[in-house]
């Protein structure tokens, strides 16, 4: 196919981006996009929790499903903080991100051990292991909200 | 570790489930999700696209790193488009959708389908099969947009 001819195809599509657009990402969009993986992380966590808490029969597939995706999506958070992006539209995301970027990637580096290490114990069939794993994940998620997520 | 105290360590980490929630999603959750998992892709295609144009070099492997990814996203939409969730925050979403779900269901596949071809494609060296598939992925995309999302 033609670039030319897939570009036009791609404008209706609604993907397509501005002409002459560059490598560079709006805050806003990079704002919009980290939020979309957490919301993705949340959308998978909750049920996971209610099953942890007996607030929803113990599916132990399902439950590796979904860690499974929540180790995927713990690996594309990061991008969604490049620099300038602490406004632009409205985040919860502290300014302290952008001020102590090395211990900031070391608590992501912590969730997405903790969530890689949460998608193998759910893999498995030890539910109190599987349960050990997540509380794991959510104090890795804790950690990081206390220090760099703003109060709603 | 004990269920009660991971219940109490989520409740701070801000994913907890309202006591006595079951399985049922606030429609507001389900939009925010789809969103979100829309949100995703187009921050992948973004850069796939600009490549395909020539608005950005070509990167074999950054290509095939996004289309994978657009291949995973693909395979979290559905899920997030429940009944009764036409309404109840913003959404781009036509009624239409629950109206139509097999054809909804089957314009969803042919997505899932067309980006698994993709990421297929993008994992391998050949340029021109990857601009293709890319281009067949978006109009997977524009016939969906096309019968079942609101303009902006």
């Amino acid at each position: 196919m033609r670039p030319a001819f897939a570009a036009a195809m791609l404008a209706t599509a609604g993907f397509v981006l501005s002409a002459g657009v560059t490598a560079a990402v709006k805050p806003e969009t990079a704002i919009h996009y980290r939020q979309g993986v957490y919301h993705a992380i949340a959308w998978n966590f909750a049920p996971m929790n209610a099953m942890v808490r007996g607030k929803q029969p113990w599916d132990q597939a399902d439950f590796a499903r979904r860690a499974a995706r929540v180790a995927f999506y713990s690996q594309q958070l990061l991008e969604g903080f490049p620099p300038g992006s602490d406004a632009g539209a409205k985040t919860d995301a502290k300014p302290a991100i952008w001020q102590n970027t090395a211990d900031f990637k070391a608590k992501m580096q912590a969730f997405q051990d903790a969530s890689a290490d949460l998608a193998k114990a759910a893999a498995g069939s030890d539910v109190e292991a599987s349960k050990q794993a997540f509380a794991k994940t959510a104090e890795a998620c804790k950690s990081c909200h206390e220090k760099y997520r703003a109060e709603d």
